[in-house]
């Protein structure tokens, strides 16, 4: 499997750059019977699409997704999934005075010196755009998962930039552009993104996102791991620098009495490892959390060099997240239910016939 | 692929258990010609085996490694290269008193879930003896990449619970038994364990791992990745929680004008990206750091349920590590040559015809 | 990987269904800097696409391609290939008659069986219509075989029904409606058809396909063999139901002393293994040879059962190739460049620092 | 996945040299909960081993089989099943007259050319012993499918050189050397090998394989069919030059009315497709025919070159099977069932909530 597919029974194929014709992808492994159509596909690409705020890019796209194949009489078939996205408002010109310079920070650098191709039209297939098919993909992964399983994967922003963000309720998360799920903080929130815009630079930001319902035992272990699983997909979201399951790096300063989840007839007293253990769902509320970087592109200007290894200045004044965090909750929710869409298959493939030892009182509820 | 491999095309499979008769493995794709012994994996086991220093578990184990094919005339021939580690030092009867009951924090309770088979003698499948079979397979992949790329991949321990540890030098790693690279520190550290060892209780800590020499160029956008592959490989090692690349968590805080690396012809400016933008290296260091839990086996007495469901309290008195985390250095060190070294030959797989564009004055250096 | 991929390095992903709005692909893993165009792709899909003779299926399909990514300024960029032909001509009506029924031989019975859905739109997913988007990525991976490593390869009808048509010379091929190498057979083959497309019946072929210029080292032993990925791709083609390479089943009542090809420094004396030993190229011809089934729709009516599992009689009235194996020499062919390309990407990945040891006079040549 | 690896859940990994130390594999992806001892692999792997009868090689090896993990008390635990078999019978010596030739019709020549490395004893990796491997794996897979879905998988040997051997009864097959599925043919086979044997030639082969009792829906269309995964697993067996499904080339000269085959209610009234349309099983038996070429290692001298490219006469005068052929019987059955166990568990992984719609009266049955 190369580098554009991801997952082994639910498999997503992936291509499609930034100011090409077109994004696309192919969704292979699905169950049948599933019902579908363009509109599931459309409500959680319409959560990510940008020009939804002043926040994000002012770029213009519908994102208007068609769905091609696997799916007959508004049910899935079986059959490999294909689905298109047009690119509707590709302005190569933004791109003409840095079309021979590399932005600090930006991958339009390792490209070049991967394939040995210049391509500077918004990032080509760096472009955080990429990330719609995942969340197209990912949108058929959680119907599937809420109806088979009862299980249900949710996100917030819980940090932009200096300011971390509580989570209060699920009803705040897409009522705000932040998909913070405190609505008193939007104001704050609001204020520092102008500020911030205002000054031509970018921030980094912290997205929680959390599964519930998971039944104990879905994950492969010793390399196929829930865990790892989840470390790759996260990972692979452009600008993530960090992952976290359960109680993360705080982990390391915890005693073994304090972090080790003690156990009573109705269930776990505590979650510090995030619902797995050993790679395997607990039963418990999955926990990840993510780090993003601050956007690359940004309008003040810095020291580079060009493709020719000559020194440069470059300040990008093409449209830019000014934190792609902002976007990153639906695409972060997307990966994580296609892992677990990818897990729960593996899972009954080996162990269908295993009738699962003990029913605790109190697993992961959906509240 | 299965759980128990990870790799495309260099490409690792383990079995064996805490218990049974022998750990085992089989590294497939490794190029042909490359000189290797028994020697070059057992040194590299010695670092991590156990009963190596009153700090880690007092099992007794030699660790001794037998390749089984692959080398012919003590070079590699480019087949399958099989080998075998007998376990000698299982006392299973330890177990007896915990067999019914789930240890908190343990994934005998998941693993219990997931297969209805209750093997408790020393985590079975689970117990951290698997991760011999990752510094065998990581001993000749960092072996290949010195030799063919002249990179090197090494680690130390950052942090012991509440212990951050500074980096001095890298000669100090391999001269304490906690892989500290800071020579001073080591008292302080013995001291500590003794006490947490006296205490019935464990901790956490934090591991590093660099790889210098690295080119630009390795990698596959958009999911194959190289900080995915890394994520990964790290999070399926036993006990970690978290996985950062570069500044990790730290950018979420930075400004873009702060993380994004700038560039002159002599190189890079700044590293907080660690050395991978949008997936590919950047010809950076590859700067890697993980979150190990606290050994979850414990003498403290806690809350638990046995295997009916029932209510219980349990006290680990088998031979275990204090923290997990001592030993990780070697283990991080593996997963990462791995991974490199299945990123290197997908690399030259597609883009063998590329000639790396651009030269920069100061790549990644061994220092 | 799931069922619609195939390809360890050079990644074919294909969706799409007879009667949907589009079939579609994604080709992942190709080497940047090759020139492409839809024309090149355009051009094989032309050779198989319907309606280009009366003895194939009178469906009207431009097969319009149209490349969505991967190219940028008529190179590929290393990125994913995606490209889409949309269906132009679904008549479903077609099929209303046998809608609830089973035609024998048919795959409509094993998708209701497998899937528990009932499509009966011109075989849905099983169509044949479903090879475009193999020749498709055939066409890419013909282009760089021969562009990069002087790799021809090409194909031929060497039996239609009863006749055997030898092999007189390529320059034919391409200039009957048949893929015939004999121009002096076209006539015979005409009339066959014509008086089996009278009778309502349809008949089986046999396709060679030859792959010249292939270098000795490519194939990977002992399951990923060039042969048995060879096998696999031909036995994936609609209707195959048998597989030789070199001898083939003429193996069996051949001894040693005459199948096993004798060596001179010039070369090999014969070419009794098909171009490959052990599951890796010897420098020689690949030939493989292939059997096809008679087309399953026919006119002739049949005892069959339907979709309640009670008795019926179907007579197939849709347009329908009566022989599939006609159209089926452009596909074999490009099952055999995209094996070859993925084995000769995975030879290098692991084999780039090995000098073939010994140049042979005549290697396999482009006549 | 790298090429000593097949199977995507059911994963069998092989190493080993015919004159290294040990013979070894993994199989991963096994359900917990089988019974399964070291004498469940033996069985089989006694059924293969070399010295049996004066009919094939006189090397002496007990292929002792141990398992070294995956298995507790008895039962499977749904880890990795690791196993070994210690070569015991390496006469390296005699090689070392053909130590620098190159044997025509051998693998020797191309490992050569694509690793640049020379190991002559016994044709290294190249050695059809490694096929025991495959019979360790098979053995786990045929109790699983036999005990789990009632699918029993059977091989006999239906042509030996110019002889072909009816089937009469399974209840021979395992009474006669040859695996002939007819007592009264073994003297006249007995003289054949014998004559064979004195004239230093070897013949070739061909074996069938089917599989009964296989229920509907298995294989996943439309590259990762039963029958393409059947066709790479024979094609993958030392020798083997051709695979035939149901009527395989036969199918050629059949008319559409003759191949497809009609159903009642009852079931199908023929089985010309050999229980695969559109590469799903139909619920009929499995059919699978395959051609061994003869053994390239004789007595006879034949021309060759040696490893400096000169031109070198070579007769073989080490242990060796006359017919490669008459040992592959167990070695098929072990191919086909580790396919059909994969595909049950893949089928199950995405179909396991579709209830097979039609129950057909006679599907399959084991007589």
């Amino acid at each position: 499997m190369s580098g554009n597919s991801f997952g082994l029974l639910y498999c997503v194929t992936s291509f499609g750059e930034s100011h090409g014709p077109a994004y696309g992808g192919v969704v292979d492994g699905c169950p049948p019977g599933l019902e579908l159509t363009n509109q599931d596909l459309q409500k959680e690409l319409d959560r990510r699409k940008p020009g939804s705020s002043r926040h994000v890019t002012q770029r213009r796209e519908s994102d208007t997704v068609e769905i091609l194949s696997g799916v007959f009489e508004g049910r899935t078939t079986g059959t490999a999934i294909g689905f298109l996205v047009r690119n509707e408002d590709q302005r190569s010109s933004d791109y003409s005075a840095i079309a021979q310079k590399f932005r600090p920070g930006h991958a339009d650098y390792t490209y070049f010196q991967k394939y040995g191709v210049r391509d500077a039209r918004g990032g080509g297939r760096a472009s955080a755009r990429e990330t719609l098919v995942r969340v197209a993909a990912g949108a058929i992964a959680k119907k599937w998962l809420r109806e088979r399983y009862g299980v249900r994967v949710r996100g917030y922003l819980s940090q932009l930039g200096p300011h971390p963000i509580a989570f209060k309720t699920w009803d705040a998360v897409d009522a705000n552009p932040f998909f913070a799920a405190d609505p008193q903080v939007v104001q704050k929130l609001e204020k520092f993104m102008d500020a911030l815009r205002d000054s031509g630079d970018s921030c980094g930001a912290r997205v929680n996102v959390i599964a519930q319902g998971v039944p104990p035992g879905w994950g492969e272990p010793v390399y196929g791991r829930l865990d790892a699983d989840i470390a790759a997909a996260m990972m692979s979201i452009n600008a993530v620098k960090g992952v976290e399951i359960g109680a993360g790096f705080g982990a390391i300063t915890q005693k073994g009495s304090e972090h080790g989840d003690e156990m009573t007839p109705q269930g776990f007293v505590s979650n510090n490892n995030g619902g797995v253990l050993g790679g395997i769902s607990t039963g418990q509320d999955i926990t990840v959390s993510i780090a993003l970087k601050p956007t690359s592109s940004i309008r003040l200007p810095r020291r580079t060099i060009d493709t020719k290894g000559q020194p440069a200045t470059i300040a990008t004044t093409g449209r830019h997240d000014p934190c792609v965090g902002i976007r990153a909750t639906p695409i972060a929710e997307a990966m994580l239910a296609c892992v677990l869409m990818d897990q729960a298959l593996r899972h009954r493939a080996q162990c269908a016939d295993v009738a699962t030892p003990l029913k605790l009182d109190n697993p992961s509820k959906i509240n």
